[in-house]
C-alpha cells in the first residue's frame, strides 16, 4: 500500500483560494478547454483555480511519461520544472491564474499557503515515483488510481469517484506499460469488483475509507 | 536530456539558513553519523543545514527504491510525504535542525524561504519521475549522476564531483535495476571517459557545463 491518506485539512485549500482572489482580483485569469496546451512563461507560475493539469515529458523513443497531475489550488510551470521537453496540457474545462513567482515568495499572506501547496505537489511526485518502483504493472496501475482517487476523488454511494478522465493510453504512458496491459488490468480490476465504472466513463473505486 | 541547469540562485539558500539560524538559534540541532536513521516525528519537518539524507521505500518484494536525495537548506520529514512505508537515513555525517511544520508555513520571514526550498524538492522528485521512463538503464543512470552533479557537485578541474557517496546497490534501487547491471555501466561510462573515479570513491562527470 503506497499511498496513505494524508491530505491537508481542507482550511488550507480554501485560504489559499481566497488569498489569491482578494489578492489578485482575478487578474490574468485565464479560462481554457479540455486538451489545452498551457503555455509556460518564464518566471511565472500557473496556479488551478478550477479544473486539472497534466504535466508530461517525451523520450527520443516517442514514448510519452506523466510527471504530475495539478488538481485545484495547486501549482505548475517553469520555475517548478527542470525537465525538458515539458508540457502541460489541460484535461479538463479549466480557469487558471498567472502568477509571477517571485510576487508569490515575498508576500508573507501568500507564501505560507503557496507552501502547503507546494508540498502537495511534491507528496504526489514522491508517490508516483514509489508507485514506479512496484514490478508489478496490475500494483502500479491499482496504486495509482488509488492516488487519483484520494487527491481528486469526491466520496460516492459505491466509493470514491474519479472526476480526472484518462484514457488507457494515458494511464500506460502514467505507469510505464502499453495501452494494452492497462486495459487487460482494468478489466481485471472491475471484475474483482474494486473498480466501477459510471456512465460518462468515470471511474468508482473501492477504497476501504477507514485507513 | 532531462535536467538542464535551472536551480535557485545561491543566494536563496544563504537567505533560508540565516534566517533559519537567527530564529532558532540552534535550537532542535541534531549532529548524525552516515548512516543513521533519522526519527521522523508527526508534524515536523527536518532540515538539512549539512550533509545528506536519502529517502527510500521498500515493497512486499524485499525491493527497496530512492525516493530523493535531500542536500543542504532542503527539507523533508512526516507532514511531506504519504508514502509508507518511509525511511530517512544520513548518508553523510549531518547536521539535521527538526522544526514544527505549522511553525514554518505562518513565519512570514521562513514560509517564503521554505518554499523556495520546498519547489527544489519538488524539481528533483519530478526529474527522477523523467528520468524512471527512460526504457534503456544506462540512460537512466546517466541522466541520475547528471542530476546528483548539478543538485549537489561541485565544480572541479576534471568536470563536476559528486561529493555524495552511493554505493551500486543504491543507485540500483534509484534506478529499478540490478547492482551487476549498475556495475557494468559505471564501467562503460569510465571507458568513454564521461565518468571519472578520483581517489576515495568521488565520481566525477564530465558535464558541458556551457548548456
Amino acid at each position: 500500500m503506497v499511498a496513505s491518506p494524508h491530505r491537508d485539512a481542507s482550511p488550507n485549500n480554501l485560504e489559499l483560494r481566497d488569498l489569491l482572489e482578494s489578492s489578485f482580483q482575478n487578474r490574468n485569469l485565464v479560462t481554457m478547454a479540455a486538451g489545452s496546451p498551457v503555455p509556460l512563461l518564464k518566471d511565472h507560475v500557473w496556479l488551478v483555480v478550477r479544473g486539472m493539469t497534466k504535466l508530461v515529458t517525451s523520450y527520443m523513443s516517442g514514448d510519452e511519461a506523466l510527471l504530475g497531475l495539478v488538481g485545484p489550488n495547486e501549482p505548475f510551470g517553469e520555475p517548478l520544472s527542470q525537465v525538458e521537453p515539458y508540457e502541460a496540457v489541460t484535461l479538463a474545462d479549466s480557469d487558471l491564474l498567472c502568477l509571477r513567482w517571485d510576487e508569490l515568495s515575498t508576500n508573507p499572506d501568500l507564501s505560507g499557503a503557496m507552501l502547503m501547496a507546494m508540498a502537495r505537489r511534491y507528496r504526489q511526485a514522491e508517490s508516483l515515483l514509489a508507485l514506479m518502483g512496484l514490478r508489478r504493472v496490475e500494483e502500479r496501475l491499482r496504486g495509482f488510481l488509488e492516488l487519483m482517487a484520494r487527491d481528486y476523488g469526491q466520496p460516492c454511494e459505491n466509493g470514491i469517484r474519479i472526476s480526472v478522465r484518462l484514457t488507457h493510453q494515458e494511464l500506460a504512458s502514467a505507469l510505464g506499460t502499453t495501452r494494452v496491459t492497462v486495459t487487460r488490468f482494468i478489466g481485471q480490476l472491475r471484475d474483482e469488483g474494486w473498480l466501477v465504472m459510471e456512465p460518462g466513463r468515470h471511474l468508482v473505486v473501492k477504497l476501504n475509507q477507514s485507513r
